[in-house]
């Protein structure tokens, strides 16, 4: 197989470039992409006549023509569309063709079929080059309507499902409309550390990471295998090194040869450091270090308490403190104990940081982010968009639609309680009370953004005791530059500020929300060298993907999901 | 400030394009991008007369003319080159700007300097808008030639430096690179789990997760506040329900009224739910929970022991088995107690997955791979790579232009083992012995692409005693379809195989390592239901960045370094 450096254009470059009637090879494949074939804008008609090879897992088949000929709808994840294969019976075992879930490579040639089909066209076989078999009454998915929630007991099988294959494409589309928005930008990707010392916002309930246990169980089948040596084996070794002391004394009281003495030092030295070694086993013991009734964390990994991180901000300000336009992308952890369908353990975090820069840049690259994204998926992904408004939610393409074009809504929090206020007086009930100084709750958020405006919706200025230290105060001294962007569906989908960059204020506001200074001595650094004017926010990647795709759960929106109980894989 | 659209282009690209005469804006700050000026290939002498502001850290400063006014070395990040700024004295207290690291915003007018200056462009202020001021006795990173190891110790100002922030431009356009190469062939981009159940390679030592320690400090601390009951309390209350009892007894008996009755039942309820409290709140014990003796894990965040991922491989296989080209690139963790040059606790590995692939389009995946790559740091990172050549590898240009256009060079491993054997007879001295069915050590591997080939190397179908279990199984039965990259520098870049897809050798494979079935039946699965032939690979991503820039020591080519004893920030 040759190497080749041709890729396969995108399915929406395909409208916009001259088709031609030659299928593209795959780069580093024998085989050809089925999109490159019903992906195309005249459903691969054009293509007739080309001899291909392709292979796919078969989302549906059947037997026809009493057993003569086999039609197989053959999915290889690359779009939404199936392509449709004919195998005759000569050329395989049809009934080992046909299950869902079964792998086929064949080599054939494409076809325009009988006029009244839905195709616009099918590949006839020529050949069966490979089956990866299924048992159908064994595997785990065999039928194609299956829950959400039965998929999720079987991660390892669900990608091969329609709704989780369209959602893997539309994050994949996410993810690279990310980077490409903020390339294009000039921001730097910079990666911040999963693992940390720090704790963002001296809040949150965070995962510990640790080598203490297994190394403590390491060394307790170590002892048991090998007990540490008794007061006795210590006695006794004491002995013979007391003992081979005399006689080295001996020897040179006795003006013994030059080579007696060495040979008797060298026995002693010997003893010596068998009893050391004794010594150092006896105090080996069971169990987690401990030092002073508290586990003893200079003998962890680093030397110290470690936690997988909650948000690479203030690690991703250092860098932007330095070059000025940064943005990290990555997951990040939290050890909560929810429940809920918008709750992870572990998600993925897209957070840009901003220097030279106030709140006003802040919501302006926030707003043009969001913009960007749901035109990339328009754009890029309208297959995958049509199957789940056919799906699961008619109204995601206009919501695309409209979210890229309306300018966003910008109220200031107070604005917001009032608007709020007014609602409850006009007869709209919250569960959650409405009161200056208290932070939204997602009702009143989805209120504002779903009923009220009906737009998206730049909340900004918040009370300072509901944000958290690092936010800018403003010069009411009540808020701080905190900044969240609210959504149809999904509520709050980004939360920002501009950075506190005076040192005295900053310091005080560490100490007045209670938290020592000592572990932020690095993040004030910041701000007593050279400080700059700058802001950042973070958007959750799962949510602006329920936002997209309109999927309710969030487990089923990232390919491997971690809630309490449940790490599958 | 408006919001606006434009991007700022990549410099590389401005030779390209028409230069305009006016310095295009930043997206979202009212300053330009310093790039955007002395990135032009005239230097920025083309903008001369327009009126901008800019912002950026001193890297030199310097009071002249008897302090009538400053020179200042202006850098914001956006590329290797300062802007030469002037502010004369009545403008600011000229000794406040001139210290490193000082940040500057000001407004001024472009104009190209006197003749027989290097400068093509310099900017005459008209007016300083802010200062962050350094106190250059205090300042920890003072002066601009400063080791790389000293840096280590100052993570969060250290990408104020040349190296770092050139590393870091580096590193970004390594990442965009990686994205843009697969994205352009047709890979999904998806998000392996960073907290896995599974041990890839039952192997490695890994990094625990674990709540179990957080929760039981809290316990104990709960229960030093609030002490478990006594058996003396418990049997107290135990009392109250049997009085409490008796007492319904009674009113029954008696024929009470309803009333009386209910009443009396719900004191004897509340005795009950109070009884059961106490003796649930008497089994809490201060400590990590055991059962039989282990560790209770089922009491953990997900009910069985976690750990940090050591390769994202056989969970983005089962993508793979079912949308046929992937790719996963993020943290992957190591806990292993190497204080090299080369190993990190925490890095970032690219991981592609092919379907429909065998080894040799494998090993033209990774080919074209890291070409694309190479061409990519030449195109669009000249400046800096023109930076790490002067400072710090001089043939690094030269190694990157190479790597991108010779074909790599494709020998098995018994060929290489031959050739190893051919050097040691011809007089080569090695100190790891060369024999066949032993794992080529890396002077071994430099010494075959840097010496003998001094190309690129491939070496390919290894045997399977010294490969992971999950690698395709040769004819022969001693070799398995795997391959490593070697390149000039740093050795193995990357290691890859073709994957096991005969249900019937992967498990005997499995048994034969010596592992359990139990654990890695989901990764049969893929195997027993429409099983595939497909490939993969792994790129050490600050390998790559090694190999690029000619930096020595890892902890220098990551943002933030995790290895043992140091886990900063």
């Amino acid at each position: 197989m040759a190497e080749t450096d041709q890729a396969l254009p995108p399915s929406d470059q395909l409208a916009a470039m001259n088709l031609t009637d030659t299928v593209e090879k795959h780069a580093f494949s024998d085989r050809v992409l089925i999109r490159s074939i019903v992906g195309r804008p005249d459903g691969g008609a054009g293509l007739a006549g080309q001899r291909v090879r392709a292979g796919g897992w078969v989302k549906t088949g059947r037997e026809q023509g009493k057993g003569t000929f086999a039609f197989l709808e053959l999915n290889d994840g690359s779009c939404p569309a199936n392509l449709q294969v004919i195998v005759d019976a000569g050329l395989a075992v049809l009934s080992k063709l046909v299950a869902t879930g079964t792998c086929v490579v064949v080599d054939g040639i494409l076809k325009v079929p009988p006029e009244g089909t839905r195709q616009k066209i099918e590949l006839r076989v020529e050949k069966v080059v490979s089956v990866g078999e299924v048992d159908p009454a064994k595997y785990p998915i065999p039928k194609t309507k299956l829950t959400l929630e039965f998929l999720r007991d079987h991660l390892h099988l669900r990608a091969r499902t329609n709704t989780i294959a369209a959602i893997a494409r539309i994050r994949n589309a996410l993810a690279f409309a990310t980077h490409s928005f903020f390339q294009e930008h000039n921001f730097l990707y910079v990666h911040t550390p999963i693992l940390t010392t720090s704790d963002c916002e001296g809040a949150g309930e965070m995962f510990q990471v640790t080598t203490l246990i297994s190394e403590s169980e390491k060394l307790e089948k170590e002892l048991i295998k090998n007990p540490p040596p008794s007061e006795v084996d210590i006695e006794a070794a004491r002995q013979v090194v007391s003992e081979r002391g005399e006689a080295v004394k001996q020897l040179k009281a006795a003006k013994a040869s030059k080579s007696e003495i060495t040979a008797s030092v060298a026995e002693l030295n010997k003893a010596k450091e068998n009893l050391s070694k004794l010594e150092e086993r006896s105090k080996l013991k069971p169990g987690i270090p401990k030092k002073d009734g508290k586990i003893d964390y200079t003998q962890d990994f680093f030397a110290r308490q470690a936690f997988l991180t909650v948000s690479g901000q203030l690690q991703v300000e250092t860098y932007a403190c330095a070059v000025s336009n940064v943005y990290t992308f990555g997951p990040t952890f939290r050890a909560e104990h929810s429940h809920t369908s918008r709750h992870l353990a572990e998600f993925w975090m897209v957070e840009p940081e901003i220097a030279f820069a106030d709140l006003q840049d802040d919501m302006n690259c926030a707003e043009a982010y969001v913009k960007y994204m749901c035109n990339w998926l328009l754009d890029k992904c309208l297959d995958d968009m049509l199957f789940m408004a056919k799906s699961y939610d008619k109204g995601c393409i206009d919501r695309l639609r409209m979210v890229a074009s309306v300018p966003f809504v910008r109220i200031s929090y107070t604005e917001a309680v009032e608007l709020l206020e007014e609602a409850v007086r006009g007869g709209k009930k919250f569960e959650n009370e409405v009161k200056w100084g208290i932070d939204l709750a997602s009702e009143h958020e989805r209120y504002l953004t779903e009923v009220k405006f009906q737009k998206p919706l730049i909340v900004y200025n918040y009370p300072k005791g509901i944000k958290a230290f690092y936010m800018r105060l403003n010069d009411d001294l009540k808020t701080v530059a905190a900044m969240d962007v609210l959504v149809p569906k999904v509520g709050e989908l980004i939360g920002g500020s501009q950075r506190e960059e005076r040192y005295e204020v900053i310091r005080e506001r560490i100490l007045e929300v209670g938290l020592p200074l000592e572990p932020y001595e690095w993040y004030l650094d910041l701000r007593r060298y050279g400080t700059v004017k700058h802001c950042g926010f973070g958007l959750g990647f799962e949510r602006m993907i329920l936002f997209a795709t309109g999927i309710e759960n969030i487990r089923d929106v990232i390919p491997f999901p971690r809630y309490p109980g449940r790490a599958d894989l």
